[in-house]
């Protein structure tokens, strides 16, 4: 046997040997009845401990990739490489189909690839995650004791339900104990699990239009008929909800993708008539823990009082999308409905997130990790409406729709004549990534806008990023003068 | 304020100090406008260093419990106190009801609670789980570059999908590529997405009898017609299966729960009968990992020509089910949906676990895992067999359902008149929990007998518990000699 091992200095040298020699049997450089060298001589000429080698080889006689013959020496097994991985061969295709409403994929939102300059909508910025207090906790969490095999029975209330209640309940006056509090995988399951529990196929389902797109397409795979409502200055048109809507899902805090904060006067309104006509109302309190003027309103969920409100959350924003915990609070009618569609569908979550989550919460670092991350984001803000408003600047062809919290900024495009999503590709083009606000809408005529998120940019990317993308939308037309 | 604080000699010390202080806020025992101790005297009194304390209260200054003021001291916040927290308030409920399909929850089977003797099914034990080398590839993920944001696009295949594609290759010659797996949450969410991309409401899908019931109600949420097919000593019997079926739920490795294998003559059967109605095959190959006889037969993924099977496995019994991850292994007809309903639903699984989760299976620890799990499984598999077939003893009263694979043995109560859930009541009563055979059951008339997992179980208590289980039975009626 004549294998080439890159051995790195640091790591695992026994799992660097193991995975390697694997490697070459997988791929077909090595094959049954090969002879492979004996311990001692590889420890010899790759410099390790001889017992390094030994423990590589004993892993791969235990997966049956090598087999040792008394005497003689260690050999590839004979006939142990399944067809699949010498050629190559994918799982056999033909016969079956999605039913229909699966059958053609919506393509995801294009991403912004390698670009200079990223205004991502949704994404916070990795690099503030405080990753090596996460990784104690985490590291305290997979501990005999805390980590259990589990049985698939109902369980209490979990440490990290009491906890969300509590910093809901401490930054955004949500009224809840432990137990209405249902932890999913982001807040996307919780709609998930909200939409099982609520709509049967053919319900109306009224979502803000221009909306969350991933929420309108997930209510439309549980069979709702889903019905787009305007959105203006103070959040949803309360009288352009479809009087047939069971359910409301609503984005108050920072409409998405607007940035509009639904007014009090809207809020009461709109709690006034799930009331008159029997519908639910799912709050997503999205991009609500970043504040950058005011102070907040009230959540629909505290002003509720009649137990018509699912307050929907995540530390995507605030945390890592990555670690996919969301939760939803809901009136206890609900609760255990919401409950059992969790364990009929996945069980559970990942326990070991969820406890390193409930001592991130309970220790004070996720207060101290958001007000640390605000300042950075408020700068970035404060540039990036510097670079949107200066007149004879940007302001000349965008409008800014005004917000006081949230990752993102939308802009409307002044000129009727321009398209968002030609300008937004000839950003691309130009190393600008932005998101266009038409593809937001459902049914109503669109807006077209330029929506620019501020955790995938530094600061100091801010002013040459605007700058490029003033050459593109000088270049698609002329400007339109603003005054002041 | 005269608060009592207990610091631990080990951890971090801030995080005590500032835990113990907010609990003191929320619960009440603190009020607004209450002074605290001067960092100083704190530090004095609980013999920490100033910076200690002053980093407790800066923490919960951020979260605005408590309020420095300039040359006074510091104070908690007057108002901070939500009122649910205060009064232990819970969320408003009233006015909304889960739809008719969720209304009633089923109640999940009992646990086996605090018993002396525990033979729990479908769990492994989790002391066997190698949790040092876990945590070092758990930390080793945690790492700037390994963790990040993460885009809501759709992303490629995973390295954790290429190693699934492997491991199911070289453990159980399934035919695929990583391109062919689509991971999820426990094999529990690989039926969900399955049933969401498969089952229109009021398709037929036919599952075994008795079986895996948490699967029965899964595709009942998903307004499927769910019918029950009898089981015997070969599997599922296929001549029995309704002629409508559009799906078949199997679990031919190990049935859940009568541990039969699927012989190879019905596994031909089935797949031509699935040719012959245009059925998709679900095979959730159940508790494969640990074998103690007989070469395992292969897969009927790979004996599939057609392209209509979908293999479901999971880490859930060879690792930790706490750990929620499983996996779909489609033709290429359907990962294209399967991939859209897992992103539309819940974006991703926990990152952080698949890159520690694919480390561990391509260093090799998965497959020396299993290889040490297997002796400590066999052994108890042994003494449990030895109990429960020795003439004289519990022979007397049960009859093993041979087996050759899994986690647990099942059994057949001999004497018709006996119920198997009265048995398991009084045996829980004298410490010892079995699960009875009749609960499997959907609508085929109900075998009795009792199935004992071996995961929950050490080796020395099953002589034990399989006598406390003889006086049980003894108690409730005289055997029926059995000879030999």
């Amino acid at each position: 046997m004549d294998l080439h091992f890159t051995l790195t200095g640091s790591g695992d040298l026994t799992a660097q040997i193991y995975a390697q020699l694997r490697a070459a049997v997988l791929d077909g450089r090595l094959t049954g009845g090969d002879r492979v060298p004996a311990t001692r001589d590889l420890a010899t000429t790759l410099d390790v401990a001889r017992g390094t080698v030994t423990a590589a080889y004993d892993r791969l006689i235990a997966e049956e990739l090598l087999e040792s013959r008394r005497g003689a020496g260690t050999f590839v097994a004979a006939g142990c490489v399944p067809p699949a991985h010498a050629t190559g061969r994918r799982a056999r295709a033909g016969a079956v189909r999605p039913v229909p409403l699966w059958a053609t994929p919506t393509a995801p939102a294009p991403g912004p690839g390698r670009t200079a300059y990223d205004f991502s909508v949704g994404v916070p910025d990795d690099s503030l995650f405080p990753l090596a207090t996460w990784r104690r906790l985490v590291s305290g969490t997979l501990r005999r004791g805390r980590l259990t095999a589990g049985t698939y029975e109902a369980r209490g209330t979990s440490r990290l339900e009491v906890e969300i209640a509590r910093y809901a309940g401490l930054s955004r006056s949500v009224v809840a104990a432990g137990d209405d509090v249902v932890t999913t995988a982001g807040a996307q399951q919780a709609l998930d699990l909200v939409a099982r529990v609520l709509v049967e196929p053919g319900d109306v389902v009224a979502v803000e239009d221009p909306g969350y797109t991933a929420a309108a397409r997930l209510f439309a795979t549980h069979r709702a008929v889903v019905r787009g409502v305007p959105v203006d200055g103070e959040g949803i048109v309360v009288d352009a909800l479809p009087p047939a809507a069971r359910l409301v899902y609503v984005t108050p805090s920072h409409q998405h993708p607007t940035g509009v904060a639904m007014s009090r006067a809207r809020r009461i309104a709109l709690l006034e008539w799930a009331v008159r006509h029997g519908a639910v109302i799912v709050e997503d309190d999205y991009d609500s823990e970043f504040r950058f003027a005011d102070r907040p309103l009230e959540p629909l969920q505290s002003l509720d009082r009649d137990g018509r409100v699912v307050y929907v959350g995540s530390f995507s924003k605030s945390l890592l999308p990555s670690l996919r915990v969301g939760y939803a609070i809901a009136p206890a009618t609900l609760t255990a409905a919401l409950r059992e569609a969790k364990r009929v569908t996945v069980w559970d979550g990942d326990t070991v997130t969820q406890g390193a989550l409930a001592d991130f919460l309970a220790e004070g670092h996720h207060a101290a990790h958001v007000k640390r991350a605000t300042k950075v984001y408020r700068a970035r803000r404060e540039a990036l409406l510097a670079g949107l408003t200066s007149p004879g600047g940007l302001a000349d062809w965008l409008e800014v729709i005004p917000s006081a919290a949230g990752l993102h900024l939308c802009t409307l495009l002044r000129d009727p004549v321009l398209d968002d999503v030609s300008i937004a590709e000839a950003a691309l083009a130009a190393g600008v990534f932005v998101e266009p606000l038409s593809v937001r809408h459902l049914e109503q005529a669109p807006h077209h806008g330029l929506a620019f998120g501020v955790g995938g940019i530094p600061l100091e990317r801010i002013g040459p990023a605007l700058a490029a993308l003033r050459q593109v939308l000088s270049a698609s037309r002329p400007a339109r003068r603003v005054d002041g």
